[in-house]
Parts: structure tokens; sequence; C-alpha cells
């Protein structure tokens, strides 16, 4: 997606230890316009596959969530990291690790919003080592949901999360790969 | 906002300890058409008033600011709970109390995103004690920016967070006030 990669070099912030902070647009300060171009782009790549919900993960998925669910007319359920007060009942429940915080997490949704039976997107900002977006399938899969796939903004593709994945069976449709990135030096996207 | 209240009523639930669980379409599992119809009551209510930018705290937030942002064609950005490795650099930060999870936490934004001399509309789907809101105007605040008021979804009236804030001069509108509600009985809305 050009309009993507157009904005990740204009305005991602490659650091040292492979971040790349694109907190200006797209996951603290939030371009709404943009989220509806990615949106249009993640419905036109799943066109013809039945979606019925999406899940996303808190915070940062949930936007692009939002807005990507009006172009394909379902609801949305987030996935939370821990479990709080406000989940009570049935819940489906597994374990993510986080690189970037160097911990272990609890991912957590109530069952019966995933329905058995159902054909469920996975959205989300970021797949690097793949750990969150394994954890949302298992999450699908413990409700006796289908994944439709996965759409995600930006793959760092010399992660192996993305290939994981694919060599799953899963469809990722990732609109920006990153093959190599360096500080000050220019982003090196998939063709 | 009656369509919100007939909402409420029907898939809500009053458990006890003044919790209402409306997580079904709002802030777990989200009903993106009824967020649609929020964010157009929200931009005829704050019609006249400038708005330069949308302020929200994760996670549940967000979702109701993004799709309420379309309508008044400005950026989102939302509060952190606590410091993360992604944000750095300058960032504001304050203190909120947690009464459902009986705990303070910092609530902070990069101070980028939130550019003096702005007018910032705050978003949050539940007022009850007022302690996110209140944190959330303070963050405002220490970026030298303005608070055109505050949009929530669903009030407690019966606790005293709206009242104190409006007392202080913010303008908060709430889509649905709560002046009573009980575990078996129906929900009392103001008029």
């Amino acid at each position: 997606m050009q309009l993507l990669k157009d904005r990740i070099r204009s305005d991602g912030k490659v650091l040292p230890g492979n971040i790349l902070k694109v907190g200006s647009f797209l996951n603290h300060q939030m371009d709404i316009g943009l989220f509806n171009e990615i949106g249009k782009e993640f419905a036109r790549r799943f066109k013809g596959v039945p979606v019925t919900r999406i899940l996303t993960i808190e915070a940062s998925g949930i936007g692009i969530a939002c807005i990507t669910a009006q172009y394909f007319n379902v609801p949305v359920v987030f996935a939370k990291k821990s479990k709080t007060k406000n989940i009570s009942g049935d819940t489906l429940v597994t374990s993510v690790k986080s690189y970037t915080h160097n911990t272990t997490y609890d991912v957590v949704v109530a069952k019966e919003f995933i329905p058995s039976g159902e054909s469920v997107l996975i959205i989300d900002d970021f797949l690097a080592n793949g750990c969150a977006l394994s954890g949302l399938v298992e999450l699908v899969r413990l409700g006796g949901a289908n994944v439709a796939g996965a759409g995600i903004v930006i793959e760092k593709g010399f992660q192996q999360g993305g290939s994981d994945l694919r060599a799953r069976g899963i469809r990722v449709e990732s609109l920006a790969i990153i093959d190599r990135m360096e500080s000050g030096q220019s982003i090196v996207f998939r063709d």
C-alpha cells in the first residue's frame, strides 16, 4: 500500500533495537483519514472471504479495527491483556510473551464474543515475532470459530512471525512489509 | 440519546457494587453502527465549538473516539495508562486513582501530541467518580491546550464526577445519564 509506505518513510522514526516509531499517525496519535484508507485496502484484499467479526487486541489495534469494521459491516471485539473485574463468566485465555516489555501476559476475551462457527478476521497494527497474533489465533480456535485471516498494517519482514504464521496456513495480509531498516538509512520495503 | 438508553436497558446488565456491564455493545464487543450514531450525536452537541483534536484514554475509549473523529475531521490521541518503552522524549504525565481496580496509575501522553493552543475534545465511554476524566483534563492543560469539552457515552449520575467537573467549568455532554440502577430493576435515566 503505497500511501502507507510513503507515510512510514516520511513520518516514521527508526531507533536502535529494531524499533520503528509511528506514534505520530498510527499508534499514539491516529490519522483517521489514513485509517479509512487502511480499512478499504483490507476490504479489497479480503474480498470474497467470509468475515462475520473482527478481533483485535488492546490498545493500538482498536482504532484500526473499528474503522476497518465499517467496510465489513461486522462487530469488533478486542482481547484484553489481563483479566479485569469487568470480565466475568466464561472467558477464553491464552498466554503471550512480549519481547517489547520482556514479560508474559494473559490475553483474555469473553467466550460469548467469539461464537463457535463464526469467521473471524484478526486486525493488528504490528507483526514482528508473531506472539500476539498467535495468541489471537489461539483465542479464535478455543472459541470454536474459524480464522478468516489476519490484516496487519506493518510487518517486520526480517522477524519470523509472518513467515511462521503463513507456514501454519494463516492468510496474513500486511499492508507494508519492512525487509530492512536501520537508523539514519532509508527503510527498505518488500515489493 | 434514546437509541443508546434503549440499548442499555435491553443489553446492559446491572451487577452488585454499581457495576453496569455493557460489554456486548460498548467496551468489549463493539457495535460500530451504534458508535457512528454516538459520533453524530457528539458532533451535534458540540456544533459551533472549535475542536482541533480528540483525546481519549486506552483502551475502551479508543474505538468511540476514532469513529467520532470522522464527524469532526480531526486526529485522535490516546493517553496510555503507564509509561512504555515506545514512548520516548517529552511526555505529559498525571496520576489517576482507579476505584475499579483499587490502584493508582500514571496516565501518559507524548507532549508533541497535545500542542499548546489547540482545542481538545475529550471522549470516553464512562464517567463515574471522574478520576480518569480529571486526569485527561490535567494532561490537556499541562500541554498548554484548551479543553473544548468532554463527550461521555454513559455517566453514572449518582456518582460525583459529572457534577464536580461541571462545577469546575468543564462542559460535559453525556449521552445517557443514569440516576438509579439496581440489579433486577429497570434503570432510571435522567431526562
